[in-house]
């Protein structure tokens, strides 16, 4: 199944231009992803507190609703929601309600009914998250984390907070996204994220047979020579090697792989002195990415992981408070800055 | 393994007659069962504030003690005791220690040990939360989470509080349960709480199959047609269909049980014209219920859910204020009104 | 795989001798076990407070790293925790990131990323907490709950409590271990804190299949024969028979073990009048102890329980402020007490 999303991201946003679901970067404004890392600046130092936790979302419950598992992006969205002061919920929902027959719809409802104040979307298919999103009771936030090979939003802007903390700002900034463009989510997300917040240009480096085709219908300009692409670059991003396209057509072999597009040290001299290297994890040692580099100097992988709390921080609290302001128009100016 | 209830329900109930353990609704007084939905009125508005949160079970220590998998009912105890503001361990047991070969009351004890203070017990034998209630530390409250055949009592009683809210009592209702009575802990259980609750006439409609036999002893009338049995009542609460129970003799298929049985509009117009609908969730669309009727203007399905959440604060802020005025007698007299 | 544990428990404490991490009771002076045991009394009456929860770990974020399962010692860790108000976040590591094939170290550094205090491990492979603590961050303290057959030493610390609690101290004293000793990381640990405690006579008892090769080396006496071992010791300690033994050489038959080992009325009378009867837990009733035993007045198998809640209160609190000690020389005084 396959659930298109929406011509327009205008669901997103409140009458009055605030986010009050986080569906995509697609469509939204530059001031508004401005915003957010602005936000999310504002919760980075609380991660480094002796006392990491804010009140902002006292008393609202945060629903984990992954459809589809995944561990780590499942625990920065409860430590984010925990640091805000939430109660969180964590609903495996592939092993559960579901299971007896009831629909999606039904399960929304009956969440939205316990007074959710929020839904963590994770999902196999495209286009879910705007689905629920279309569908909930005005009150409830919807976050998406991560929808098929369509959008993960949330990663995109971790990557673009670490990319402006390191770098200072986006103006004359190239930025090279390597390796299985195709059937990553990560990859269409950080594209518009880059492109919305003035990029000078993103670059994609992979085989063909891992490059979406009319790539360059995306704003971008293609590569299939790793020396070419990554030639005066301030960024490499690189990305995670599903293991399971190994056994198909599109790969001869991971070794090939590694030898034509994994980065190390060598390859990674083609770039910017000062280049920064990120990767949305987990990461693939020898695959996609040397330990050389992973572990290297340039390396701001971590980093990425820490600012990722912050930045689900900023959306959560964002989307809450658009919620609130939108339901009672003469409330909730501030979103916890 | 079926472990009997015993014959009386005192063990739910202090010397000065306040809820300890919440069983079964059988044996309890009417006074109490009112008592138990006013209290739930005082937390419905607690889901609809800002910060749904009341400091009432600060620091105790509430137990999730599943034998029998259900992350709905589970949920829904979790979300009520965090909204208590209890710390909350779930416990899966039917994956855990007794795995280890580790006795019921091995298990019971050492959770004690542990100072929990509530123990939210779902089991698939008939009588287990008796048991262990009988079984309990003073001072240990335990709540029936649903146990076998035999009762589901929050789940009946967020019915009563639904009917309660959109019929304004009980004198003079007529209320008709449908479907398969006989498998069902939440029948058994709604039809106690509405004797007790001084309801007109509880009707049980359903192909004899179905039925429990000598149906009429629990204070019912029995009728095998939709038509006669929905006329002119206020109420109709239909059950879910275990899917399992289609392989069986007990029905000859699908589509002939929703032809005879399954509520429709068509059929719906026998009852009253401001009879309300009910279900226990997760429903069978299509099966007991057409989707007209889920998602039409008579359907209170989800208002349940809502009400659910608030009756089960009421139930564990009263069994915990129970249990602290009996061990010490001079304090405890309000329970979080 | 196995990690040997270094010679040395140095990385186990700061510069200035306070605990910072918790892996074994080897190495570690009697002053410091002594004041673990002072801080775990300051716990104990936690529990019984109508608010089970103090603010000592407030806004600090636990991991519990569980890549071998084990639902009973994660609970206690979780409540403990959670009665010292810190967030929990539970992985169990053997279903999930690992699972894409990320190494052990990639999934420390993006948890540290993350901004956790605490990692609780448990881990199949002997000297994996060692391995772990001289890898993460300084600031982030690492507490063994069992690695492999090596140690697990908050168990061992209960036992200790419990011991002082009722016998008032550790001079003079005979304990006896019995059972399978030789796959028990629970009596390695005990024998250990024993003799750094002061006990008088650390007696070993079982069958010689399930006793250590030169076990006299660790500071013990070895009995083969529970009538003479038993004789006029203070405390007897029985292990869980690992039901996996049976199906090997180490045993005859469970039957057989109950015979010669298994703890009854009749073998207890040789112990002393007032000798008290413990065990790790979960208990095998009729295999390594009889029913009259460990519910008889002996018994003390529950109050380690309840002990061990506080004690695994005291190390958290003593490893966390050691840490803010020696990030912050001038403070992280007090831990607790």
């Amino acid at each position: 199944m396959t659930l298109a999303p929406p011509p327009s991201s205008r669901v997103q946003l409140t009458d009055d231009g605030k986010l009050r679901h986080f569906l995509s970067v697609e469509h939204l404004s530059r001031s508004l992803l401005e915003d957010m890392l602005d936000t999310a600046a504002s919760f980075v130092d609380v991660g480094g507190r002796a006392i990491k936790k804010v009140p902002l979302l006292r008393g609202k419950t945060v629903v984990n609703l992954f459809f589809e598992s995944s561990t780590r992006t499942r625990s920065t969205f409860e430590l984010a929601a925990k640091r805000l002061s939430a109660d969180v919920l964590n609903l495996d929902i592939s092993k559960s309600a579901t299971s007896k027959g009831e629909t999606l719809l039904d399960t929304l409802r009956n969440l939205e009914a316990m007074a959710a104040d929020m839904f963590v979307v994770r999902h196999q298919d495209s286009g879910a998250p705007f689905f629920i999103a279309n569908e909930v009771t005005p009150g409830v936030a919807v976050i998406n984390a991560g929808d098929g090979r369509h959008a993960h939003p949330t990663q995109a802007m971790l990557d673009m907070y670490t990319i402006r903390h390191y770098k200072g700002g986006f103006d004359g900034l190239r930025v090279a996204i390597v390796g299985d463009v195709l059937h990553s989510r990560v990859a269409r997300s950080q594209i518009h994220a880059l492109n919305i917040l003035g990029a000078e240009e993103v670059r994609l480096i992979g085989p063909r047979t891992l490059l979406p085709v009319a790539a360059e219908s995306l704003g971008v300009t293609v590569f299939n020579d790793m020396a070419q692409g990554l030639r005066d670059v301030d960024v490499v991003i690189m990305l995670r090697l599903q293991k399971e396209r190994m056994d198909s057509a599109f790969l001869p072999s991971e070794a090939e792989f590694f030898r034509l597009y994994g980065l190390n040290n060598e390859k990674l001299r083609h770039a910017k002195p000062d280049a920064i290297v990120m990767h949305p994890g987990p990461i693939n040692r020898g695959v996609e990415i040397a330990s050389e580099v992973a572990d290297g100097p340039r390396s701001v992988i971590l980093n990425q992981v820490t600012f990722g709390i912050a930045v689900r921080m900023a959306v959560m609290s964002m989307a809450i408070s658009g919620q609130e302001s939108s339901q009672n128009p003469e409330q909730g100016e501030d979103h916890g800055r």
